[in-house]
């Protein structure tokens, strides 16, 4: 049995990771949840799965929540709640399922605990990655990627040398708007940006699939969690988002993940790993699915993607930047304030506003990314 | 530095096993080289690569080669020469990469002088799996595959648990008649059928292909080598030949190994396993390529591979009649003695003539296959 607490239970993520754990309930037990203001479904989520700590936004929330529950259950909120839940239920693995820049504090705090992490949250290692991987590394603490094109390579570097690893490629089904023309690109709408073909996702996750920033940050993450230089990761498009990514070896031979589009599958192998278990996802069947497509990656379509390269590349405070200004230009798209194209530039903007500096503290990215934050919010 | 023997070494399999060692020669040596007829291709061989022995099929060929080489190679023949070459020349991995069933002696000889084996061979296991895979346990030699099928599942199976392991898919180009009917088979000569689309094979595996023979020779190797059920081994059509073949693990995840159809990748593999080291073959371009294909196996269309399956499941005689059938109808086909469509009805026939029982002994195997193709060479 293991004890899981999961940051973020009423996201995408949360719930699909409380999905899983319901498909076999013999194998965990849940220690904490934490959610931001959807305090029903928390609740309900708390009926079913009894964690001893749960944590919401507000105090207020909390309130609500606590009314409805029974005493057994200990109901906190805000930053602290958060913390609480994370490093202080006793959970063996904690899913930061966060969006955002507020799940790095979360985050660090589970691995100081000496917790093993299944990160969904991106940018815990884009924004502080180079912090992050050295706190693991001295803690002795796996980091196991939910995310299902890290998840996939994870997978494919089973038993396998580093030193032989040649290349990983991360394959992206182009999001929303992968058959429209950049032209085409200039009045799309919030609705549309939603429509992802493959994957059911939350909303930011969504536009920037559509943006392919979510690509951009996952090349970041992907430096962090495999130690591999930028030269070494590539993106391809591929349509069906089936071959959920893939390693090259230095003999030519290349190791994929396959499966079909379905979170659970990640999110159970990090919490199974090493070992796996029946899933509650279907299985893949390539002969009903026919074909699969591949194009190459055009960084000219998609300068978001380009971006983060760069700011990878750069390093210190630039991939800080880049992530907060996509987060807040993506709030204000979602909000009707900016067009589809004026979140890439927003970016390039904070990218020039913000040039690369050392960012050593955990202290210091927070501040960043509020100033630049409010950069954004103030443009214009 | 590695020591090695090559049996078959100007086969297709040979010559490409000695290019892998021509573009590392620091890492390996050559102890032994054995081949058929060619004196030509095996002098020019042994001048190269200078094993310590060399043999040949008949004393005349040896003699002729002896004449050609320096007093430091031992020249032998025939079969006696064979097990020397093995056996007795000091070799850490024997490439076995003779074609039929006459490959099984030399493997096992290989295997009891504690050597590893790089099974080119499929006979071995087709023929004498229940005898051949105790007797590498009992003196603890790996048995490491060389067809890229066998090769990529093996690639696949890295550091995961074989209880983990939910059906393996070997994948099947569908030879050189894939798209036609079974109406239109009844005429196609030899020439049509040596026109393999993706790989180039010597003509025996390359008509095995064409009638999916190849295939379940593949499949009931594939129960042997990874003790998987036969209701655990599926074959897909994959035109292509990029995605070798796959495994689904019990979480539904499926992991592949893919690559050009280039044999010197999964050969290397079996040399320099467990490690990686690069390859003179090109890498995948995926993007270039652009999109693969997948269609469900048909058993009415390939009735030798629903033959393969019931000869593998029945056990004991039934595979080694399957293997001898098919190996003097296809020899009688490229000697234009019977039609494309005979060779499926040879097999069935004899399969018929030669009930399934047990078989216990290597002699046992090897009068059973000289009978079977004493009767096909008598048929008609």
């Amino acid at each position: 049995m293991k004890t899981i607490s999961i940051l973020g239970s009423t996201g995408s993520i949360g719930t699909q990771t409380l999905d899983v754990i319901r498909h076999d309930p013999e194998r965990y037990r849940v220690a904490a949840l934490a959610a931001g203001g959807n305090v029903e479904l928390l609740v309900q989520q708390a009926l079913e799965f009894r964690p001893s700590v749960v944590s919401l936004a507000t105090k207020e929330a909390a309130e609500r929540a606590a009314s409805m529950l029974p005493d057994g259950i200990r109901v906190l909120h805000g930053e602290e709640g958060l913390i609480e839940a994370a490093a202080g239920a006793g959970a063996e693995l904690v899913v930061t399922a966060l969006v955002g820049s507020r799940g790095i504090r979360s985050t660090i705090a589970a691995i100081e605990a000496g917790a093993a992490v299944g990160l969904a949250n991106k940018e815990t290692l884009v924004a502080a990655g180079h912090l992050v991987t050295k706190l693991a590394e001295a803690r002795g603490v796996s980091i196991l990627p939910v995310d299902s094109e890290h998840s996939a390579i994870f997978q494919c570097l089973n038993g396998e040398r580093r030193a032989d690893v040649k290349k990983i490629t991360l394959t992206a089904s182009g999001g929303a708007f992968r058959d429209r023309t950049r032209a085409e690109l200039k009045d799309v709408t919030v609705e549309q940006a939603l429509a992802h073909p493959n994957w059911a996702m939350g909303a930011k996750i969504t536009v920037d699939s559509a943006t392919m920033a979510n690509k951009g940050l996952e090349v970041i993450e992907a430096h962090w969690l495999y130690s591999m230089p930028y030269e070494q990761i590539d993106v391809l498009l591929h349509p069906e988002s089936i071959i959920h990514s893939m390693v090259e070896f230095t003999d030519n031979s290349v190791i994929a993940q396959l499966g079909v589009p379905d979170m659970r599958i990640p999110i159970q192998y990090a919490l199974t790993w090493p070992e796996r278990r029946p899933s509650p996802a279907p299985a893949l069947d390539l002969a009903a699915i026919g074909r699969l497509h591949f194009r190459p990656m055009d960084l000219e379509r998609y300068p978001c993607l380009r971006m983060a390269y760069e700011a990878g590349r750069a390093g210190g405070s630039a991939p800080i930047v880049f992530n907060a200004a996509n987060e807040a230009a993506v709030e204000r798209f979602l909000r009707g304030e900016i067009a589809f194209l004026e979140i890439e530039d927003t970016i390039a903007a904070m990218l020039d506003r913000f040039p690369p500096e050392p960012v050593d503290t955990y202290e210091a990215i927070a501040e960043l990314d509020a100033r630049v934050r409010r950069e954004v919010t103030a443009l214009r």
